[in-house]
């Protein structure tokens, strides 16, 4: 099962994704976590080329490109392979962040990160984890920890509401894929509530597994 | 007028871009010229990182979007802004070259490099002179100038010969776009050639220019 955790900066994704992980090898599952942009030596060099420098060096379009050059590389050096030896992978952001960041909140850029998404990866998570947390909260987090790579998080709060909204509306479109967890809580009930959703899935896909249609059944 | 300069390793491209260049200024236009993959900081980063490492570094897929994010790129930068000022823009390589080198010969990759170049750049160069050698001249010119970036000549005689079959494969399906050059000639011989050629295309623009089209004239 391929996982991913998504929500924007601040929201507590690197810890969920850590806990996650944590309860589910406890659990005698194999899993492999990983994060983007990055995840492979040569996803992370083009991590670097689209964080260094000043925050107008690429054009929107060149960064989807660049994005997806990256979770390209990724994709098949990391998570296929882990996926065909049967692990649980978590992944720390995938495409549903290149639609909301890179999209500018622009229709005609988010429909070419759909297309060259499916041109290229061509596979959406088969669940997608959103921590969805009040955006004071999250740019007041991602304040208190800049680093050298602050350039994602030097936005606005106007901006955060905006990204907020973005998530959610992927999420609306896609019930069945998104699973929306409350991020406002402490960290230990909002592990306990990614965990509960992820075991649903989990079961759903085993159950699915050993009867894999209604229609076979009944045959 | 976009020109671009095509051909296997060591066909003199760069060569006849200059002299083309030269030929052109001394005839009072105004040209830019520039090459790829760079072009530009930003797609001479990327360049670095195709050429860097081993052969095995990124898969055929990876390499595609990377040379279309820094083709992109130099196309926003450099070759749009020039073509809008109306300087003539000469480029030693474009999307035929991905489309040749990044292809493998095969299909699949074929259609996914046309279907980006569609999604991200959305514009053919209104001239692609190929210049077309001999593949053993090219490749012995190849071998004799090998330097740190030789990695896109470490290709046998064998590949060689079919990357001159792509590329006359191409200007086969686009006989207005293409002027197939040959190069297995003295270098001004050849670069009249060019220049004729060249020539011709302005003259022919100039009069579509000045009577758009012939209903209209009869209107």
């Amino acid at each position: 099962m391929f996982i991913s955790m998504e929500g924007i900066d601040g929201a507590g994704k690197s810890t969920q994704v850590t806990l996650l992980k944590q309860e589910l090898v406890n659990g005698g599952h194999r899993v492999v976590d990983s994060r983007e942009p990055g995840g492979t030596e040569g996803a992370e060099r083009i991590r670097s080329l689209l964080l260094e420098g000043e925050s107008d060096r690429w054009s929107a379009e060149t960064e989807i490109l660049l994005f997806t050059a990256a979770r390209n590389d990724h994709y098949e050096r990391v998570i296929q392979p882990a996926l065909q030896q049967g692990a649980i992978v978590i992944c720390d952001r995938f495409a549903d962040s290149t639609r909301v960041y890179q999209s500018r909140g622009k229709d005609d850029l988010k429909k070419r990160i759909d297309s060259l998404h499916s041109l290229f990866i061509g596979r959406e998570p088969d669940l997608t984890v959103l921590i969805d947390i009040d955006p004071s909260l999250g740019w007041y987090r991602a304040l208190a920890r800049q680093n050298d790579e602050t350039r994602f998080e030097k936005i606005g709060l106007d901006l955060q509401v905006k990204l907020r909204a973005e998530f959610l509306n992927l999420a609306n479109k896609e019930p069945d894929r998104f699973e929306v967890v409350d991020g406002n809580r402490d960290t230990i009930t909002i592990a306990r509530d990614v965990y509960d959703r992820v075991f649903r899935k989990l079961m759903d896909r085993r159950q699915k597994e050993a009867y894999p249609t209604q229609s076979h059944c009944l045959s």
